[in-house]
């Protein structure tokens, strides 16, 4: 019984992201689906997006957390019009919150939508929200063997962002280790180094937006 | 039918649970649940806690992780015997597992059983192991803000443990977010500052372990 459920549980989610995914294309808004632990950097880097990406797009959120509204207030006082998703106990967000969330933003005017997903390495991975690529997100202070012991999270992602590179030197983090386990769940994925307290990699992660944009755009023509 | 479905898995859980905590009993072994995002140093605390409690106490540990064994590894390295739970992509651990576990550590020459949970501060909070306490762990890199947005898994704590002290000054951190969240949610458990790396507080938390070994001595007779 209990699989049964699961099944019919994934399956009812699929068919509202394939809705989702449907509106986000008519609207011409590419849609990010984040991806990371508690703390890896997902809100900052939001708030650091918008900077480096201020003039160029129109920017929205919809950010997941099981309590608060600190990250969505966060998020707009940077400029991105925001709608905080608390899932209570909800350790992931699914296609059918997202879906209640989309008219309450102003998608007609934006082009860009992330959707910060609950922080949490292991359950967002099973669920599509509707989105066009999925990015994951790891820090630095959580260590260099992540990425074999939650390999779902890195080898859905379209892009891979190691966070606070900053501290590299104050940790010793060793980068060997996270690119040689990379290379073993996912090598088509660019990896990009940001420091979100810093700014480093900004134009990078910029230059990927751009280009997915641009793809989106390919896909309707 | 998914809710009646989920009554059920937690019912059986519990069921299993109360018989481990017997078990645990019997043998006069201290279980103890540790809860943490993945990377906030649980491994690391196991590999300290070794140390600091050598000639005192002889520890055993079950660890969770999706898939590696690496952690066990490390852990079996610092002198605690050690089984790891591969959970695939189970995002917490439950009382089955650990039950299946107990026989394949020789808990008959144990005092203290660790058991580190999937790297996740959501869904390990609602699944009772049998455990006799449960122990949540922060660490500074994941900010200041993390008890009222993962609110649950503070308050169920018996002891939390503010890890990687030594980063306070390079990061910024302001722990008086951090202490005024926590009292909002959790005003009774001891929360102990502790660095991994450098050594900070491990006299603590073995003090805080040696009473929590003397209640359950007392509990007993």
């Amino acid at each position: 019984v209990k699989i049964q459920v699961v099944a019919d549980v994934l399956k009812a989610n699929d068919a509202i992201a394939r809705r989702n995914r449907e509106r986000f294309d008519e609207l011409g808004v590419l849609a990010v689906n984040l991806i990371s632990s508690p703390g890896s950097g997902k809100t900052s880097l939001l708030e650091r997006t918008s900077e480096a990406l201020k003039g160029r797009f129109r920017l929205a959120s919809m950010v997941g957390d099981l309590e608060t509204t600190r990250d969505a207030e966060r998020i707009d006082r940077a400029g991105i019009a925001s709608i905080q998703i608390n899932t209570g106990k909800g350790c992931h967000l699914d296609a059918a919150q997202v879906e209640a969330a989309i008219d309450k933003l102003p998608l007609t005017e934006s082009d860009l939508l992330f959707i910060e997903n609950v922080g949490n390495l292991v359950c967002p991975t099973g669920f599509d929200l509707g989105e066009h690529a999925k990015v994951t997100l790891l820090s630095t202070p959580e260590g260099e063997d992540k990425v074999l012991k939650y390999p779902l999270a890195f080898q859905i992602a379209q892009c891979i962002l190691l966070n606070k590179i900053d501290l590299v030197d104050v940790l010793g983090y060793d980068r060997t280790v996270f690119y040689d386990d990379l290379r073993k769940v996912n090598s088509a994925a660019p990896v990009i180094e940001i420091s979100c307290r810093r700014g480093d990699g900004m134009d990078l992660w910029a230059d990927w937006l751009d280009r997915m944009r641009e793809d989106l755009a390919e896909q309707k023509h």
